[in-house]
């Protein structure tokens, strides 16, 4: 063992023990402190610009469950929004944009813009990397540019992904440009985040589950490696962590040709192929299902030990298969953090378990 | 060559040039003579439920496009809903049903309720029958268990499939009743619509693809089995196609191990992996992106020729990855069926081009 903290030994290669764990939207509506820090601050963005309140918010699931990471409290969509697109949230539908239409609406995007706009998000990650435990590591994070684009074009979340799908099948060429922006502009904001203190970064193409192969390596793909080559040349002690949500068999490409250090893997992928497949190439993170861990009790349990069984031989991680449900039951997350430390203290990590005040 | 039907010699293992092809909601909304149909019918569920009208759509894209396959006018929902429990649809939102809640829902499902209720659908199978061409095989289908129950607990379709989950992790014994009871009443389905001139049959599981491997297994994969076990013993010479959507990895089991005849692919399953992987088990059916099929042209052609030049090497039905989308241009199809047959007549079935009056 080094002295590395945990969760970056496990990028870096190492099988850690107990696993390093944090969990996918920890901070977040199943978290009384968040629900109070939310009324205070207003909207849902405002939550994510205000460095004081998204410093707030980042850190309440540490104090309760001491996890080996911290990851920046934001939104994928703060880079279209920072692009110059109109971006809003209505509770309990998600977030809505004013679709893009076409040329005149791409041209209108500014890189500029996004560095200026963004400001506050910076000065919310220097303010939690002053704020965490020498022990836990921070993560920068954006969306992938497939994933992003398609909320840039359906103006929302989609069923179907028309829009996206019908500019990647119809109109390639535009559709590859208004990607291309999205790898410069997210290489861009990941590079930012880490000057002000992020120590890994990780890319969430949470809809990359619907192409054929062929377009998912043009989309999804290539665009991950884009970036992470990108980043990797700017800071190349910084590890990259990619999140293909639903690539089935291809995660097997992504562990072998995008350049990462690790994949995050959603619950569907069987635990058995990931130890043999792609732990010989990266670190793997994952991957409970959320609904188990709302479960609790003997499923939690059961399911918590199949997953470290399988994957505690290699670099790994625990984490959720996709973000935690706002009905999780916070001492179902107990349950879970006893489970794996095999009952030590929660909050090993020097922060107070006593719920802080809302905001500083 | 055989004089089978060429679809059945594909599902008896057999290559055949050209592929056979259907497609799934092949008679559907994009067809104008289904509209009509569907307006004068009344609701969706009297579209389903008067033999006439169940004929007729069955039958319109068979006249256009001369498909070597009907498939029967229906809906995965009329099992729940001939076991008694409350469905309808509402316009642009799809089905809604009074959600089972516990064990006394439950116990008021009714088996011989069902058998009597779905008489029109089995009439329908025998119209249909009666009025297709000799080469034009007829398929028979159903909703697997996991996909009905899904529907049937959360009282429609769902983002995150809370309610089945949380019957499957805290009171599997009783989500195992409700499993149980539906692979009695999908068999029963399944046979009956064989005894009424079904030559294959087909069960779409179209939200398998959500669980981590150990669920899969038994909420998906064995019940699928249980069904193919049950229809075979009874008519060991009626193939089976599963449709697991979304199973990624997991595809490779259900090939091998359901027991059934051939695999139903999904747009995002890499398709020399289905060769190499699942062709020697079982024939493979597949799997056009449908928003491919919406934008035609040289993407439309090229991904045609890519999923014919990789699959059609051995038992091979070419089909789409998921159904037609409303919005498709017919004459879209008319693209692909030349694309397929090499500019052949496309209606060489022997019934008319014409658009036959929306019923009989």
């Amino acid at each position: 063992m080094t002295d590395q903290k945990p969760f970056l030994a496990a990028l870096a290669g190492q099988s850690v023990s107990p696993p390093p764990v944090w969990l996918m939207r920890q901070a977040g509506r199943y978290l009384p402190e968040y629900r109070a820090s939310r009324k205070e601050a207003g909207s849902f963005l405002d939550l994510c610009y205000t460095p004081d309140f998204a410093v707030e918010v980042t850190l309440q699931p540490l104090r309760r469950y001491g996890f080996d990471a911290a990851i920046l409290f934001s939104d994928i969509l703060v880079v279209p929004h920072g692009l110059g697109q109109k971006l809003w949230f209505v509770e309990g539908e998600g977030p809505k944009l004013e679709a893009l239409t076409g040329e005149a609406d791409l041209e209108a995007l500014s890189l500029p813009r996004m560095e200026e706009a963004l400001q506050p998000v910076y000065q919310a990650v220097a303010g939690i990397k002053a704020a965490i435990p020498e022990s836990t590591a921070l993560i920068g994070f954006a969306g992938a540019p497939w994933t992003v684009a398609s909320y840039m074009l359906e103006g929302g979340s989609s069923k179907d992904f028309a829009t996206g799908k019908s500019w990647a099948y119809g109109t390639p060429e535009r559709f590859q440009r208004l990607i291309d922006l999205l790898i410069e502009a997210t290489a861009q904001h990941l590079s930012r985040q880490i000057v002000a203190g992020a120590e890994a970064v990780q890319i969430f193409d949470s809809w990359a589950g619907v192409w054929p192969e062929r377009h998912f390596r043009r989309w999804c793909l290539e665009p991950m490696k884009a970036i992470t080559a990108k980043v990797k040349a700017a800071h190349p002690d910084i590890p990259v962590i990619l999140f293909p949500r639903g690539a089935g068999l291809l995660y097997e490409a992504v562990a072998k040709e995008a350049g990462c250090d690790a994949v995050s893997l959603d619950t569907t992928v069987p635990l058995g192929w990931a130890a043999k497949t792609l732990q010989p190439h990266v670190c793997v993170q994952g991957n409970l299902d959320p609904l188990q861990l709302m479960a609790g009790g003997a499923e939690l349990d059961r399911a918590v030990d199949e997953i470290v069984g399988t994957l505690s031989g290699g670099p790994f991680v625990f984490n959720l298969g996709h973000g935690i449900l706002p009905k999780t039951p916070p001492e179902h997350v107990s349950r879970l953090i006893e489970r794996l430390r095999g009952g030590s203290n929660t909050a090993e990590n020097g922060l107070s378990t006593q719920s802080a005040p809302a905001t500083a």
